[in-house]
């Protein structure tokens, strides 16, 4: 089965009928808001995102955490709806609403019946303008991100050294500041902060609307008219965030936690991200990143270290290619005890060292790109997972073809692209490497 | 004479008529103008220096070099003069005029007869505000400071690998970004870029005047009324840079380049600088760098590894704490051929530990302190660097009278002060340690 062809291999899993099947359509409105529809008619729901080209990186120095905070204060009173009142509402029209910020954006969602959807554009058209903060808001929910910061960080060493492990890679450029924030700037954002920051970044012409679900375009165009359209546009500049220097020297991070029970070295490379209509290079990535870990045990760091020398707990690679601004490829490897991280650094450059010389396995390599297409089809059955692609996608400066091109790209990909993007990646001056343990005294 | 007094000393030296003597006065101006006048009769000359509180530290993020880029640009034509008319000018009355950008300050200066200090004034009024720059000024000047960088920093292995702690150190200070400015971002700076950030920056209220030499507070106020006092302040903020979140991890930075011939260790420490009122640790941080590596062979790290054991070629520590926000305190170490950097770097944590141990020889101490007020006393008779020192201390936050109490303070810390702010200083996790090799295989 590993030799049948990628189409062969889905149409024996019955998967080829779907793939693709997702009719997408996308529309911009006068005041510069893009939308995108996502049709899916299984259902009577419908998905309806919104999202901001504005994310922890477009942040004001010294102000870090105020995409986050403004995302939480976005639930607050407006000029019609009482606090809270938002949610309530979707609630009680039997939805449910959440939001999430990253670097590249921050995103508002509402799942609801699809004779819904009006209502959700026009209270999340209402608050994109309307949002009103009391003081006693911002003291609240300020003590609410602090929490959340001391429970998914402070508590924790893993969290704190990634934290650390990123302000060290990236020497000049804003994704070198953690989302939520340093605690001690969090501790100083007051409402004017947050409300500069609403109004230089909450606009249609900086906003992307995504509905996917039992609509068609045409309804969706006539809602974002009726809701969106009248909103004025802000004139907003393109994001020209600062760039990274030539990385010319290698960096090292050592932090020590005793509530670390399990040590672990990460290797973190900065590496290109997908670029409009320039994909390739990130599409070779995303399939080292498999081939090398991001596969379970068949590929080359878990199946050498875990298995054949049972020298790692676990090892793996990471990349994420949808950023705006260059990424990270990441290389983590938890030793077993009696293996120190000076071992298990050194047995992860050996099997790397290994691979440059190996090369790709033909098997491995055709298996990997059909799990790949695999789960691309699986996500085109999901309406939701599809929206939150296109929303992230658009958000991070690509556009619905480079969505949809996504695909057949890394469909394309040679093993020789993947090995010369290996060879690019695993140049040392563009690393951090890190390790995370407990303190021998304790 | 270890044992006599600082003032017996002095006397003995013939220095004490003159300790303290420079009259200093101070005045504002109604636009918020700050003025320090240094009376010096012995010469009919006089110092003209005029600081902005604008440095690279307050430079917008990507756009590193412009405050350095401006200090040039400075020097082209305002409405009134041509370009290069300003130092032509200078030149034609006999005098020489330069200028220099910090992280916290750009400053100008001129040395010329006593009687031309108004026509000082009024070319440097004009420039304030009515600086002209053409597209080919901006294109010419970036030439130029492109090849500053290129010869000062690019060329130089140490410069870069300076460059490269100094980003590692600071992970969220802008004191992080190199003063000349990133290649790339410089490569891109514009008139506008150069327009905003002098007319955000340049104004009476964020600028101190600082005369220097024949002339009396009087003659150089009213000279100041007439030039500087007609020009509208900009109601500038105070400056308020993101700080630093705590530092949790040691971090480690290799830089490997050919052209290194002697191989070096370094470690930077973040350390409190000279605060308004407050300034007894950083007095204690400057003894302590005396004490270990400041003051020459007899200081404990060149005694121990370059002289006693003839394991360095030299060895030093550096701290200056004329600094607006969190400042730096360093060890280096060369050692002699044969001795690896890792073992360098033991040699200096050795020396470190022992001297956390047995403390601080009382003579040494003494002796470091009457070197020290003895190079105060010399400044005392150069009107020029008395008046860089107070320019460079207005624009990083200190007040005269700082200043003035500075020697008392230095020479009222105890060896328990210094021996205290070492302990402070050297706990690991807020360092950064530095190798700088030439490549093995070279």
């Amino acid at each position: 089965m590993l030799r049948m062809t990628l189409a062969a291999c889905l149409s024996v899993l019955g998967l080829a009928p779907t793939l693709g099947a997702a009719q997408v359509t996308e529309f911009t409105l006068e005041n510069g808001m893009q939308a995108v529809v996502i049709e899916d008619h299984r259902a009577p729901a419908v998905v309806h995102m919104l999202w901001y080209r504005a994310g922890a990186a477009d942040e004001p120095p010294g102000s870090s955490g105020i995409a986050h905070f403004l995302e939480h204060l976005m639930f607050k009173a407006t000029e019609t709806l009482e606090s809270g009142e938002f949610s309530e509402t979707v609630e009680a029209n039997g939805g449910s609403d959440n939001a999430f910020t990253s670097w590249d954006y921050t995103g508002y969602f509402q799942r609801v019946a699809a004779d819904r959807l009006g209502l959700m554009m026009q209270m999340e058209a209402d608050r994109m303008r309307n949002l009103r903060l009391t003081d006693a808001d911002i003291a609240t929910e300020r003590s609410v991100v602090l929490e959340e910061r001391a429970q998914r960080t402070d508590s924790n060493p893993g969290a704190l050294f990634s934290e650390q492990m990123r302000a060290s890679l990236y020497l000049n450029h804003p994704y070198r500041i953690p989302i939520v924030g340093w605690r001690h700037e969090m501790e100083a954002l007051d409402r004017a902060d947050v409300f500069d920051f609403y109004e230089q970044n909450y606009s249609p012409d900086n906003a992307i609307l995504v509905v996917a679900g039992d609509v068609t375009p045409e309804e969706v165009e006539a809602l974002a008219r009726q809701y969106y359209g009248p909103l004025e546009p802000s004139g907003i500049a393109p994001r020209a965030r600062p760039s990274e220097p030539p990385s010319i020297a290698d960096r090292r991070v050592y932090y020590e936690d005793p509530r670390v029970s399990d040590p672990y070295v990460v290797r973190n490379y900065l590496a290109p991200e997908r670029d409009p209509g320039d994909q390739r290079t990130a599409a070779a990535l995303t399939l080292l990143s498999n081939v090398l870990g991001g596969s379970g045990a068949t590929s080359v760091l878990p199946r050498v270290l875990q298995v054949e020398e049972e020298r790692a707990l676990y090892a793996s690679t990471s990349y994420g290619g949808m950023n705006l601004d260059d990424t990270v490829f990441s290389i983590f490897n938890v030793p077993v005890p009696g293996v120190s991280l000076e071992e298990a650094e050194a047995d992860m450059d050996r099997v790397i060292a290994q691979f440059l010389e190996d090369g790709i396995d033909p098997e491995q390599f055709e298996r990997i790109k059909f799990q790949w297409a695999a789960e691309q089809v699986y996500m085109q059955d999901n309406a939701a997972q599809l929206a939150r692609t296109y929303g992230a996608a658009l958000t991070s400066g690509l556009t619905v073809a480079d969505v949809q091109e996504w695909p057949d790209i890394i469909a394309s990909i040679t093993p020789e692209e993947v090995m010369e993007a290996a060879r690019m990646i695993f140049s040392d001056t563009r690393s951090v490497t890190g390790y995370l343990t407990a303190p021998e005294d304790e």
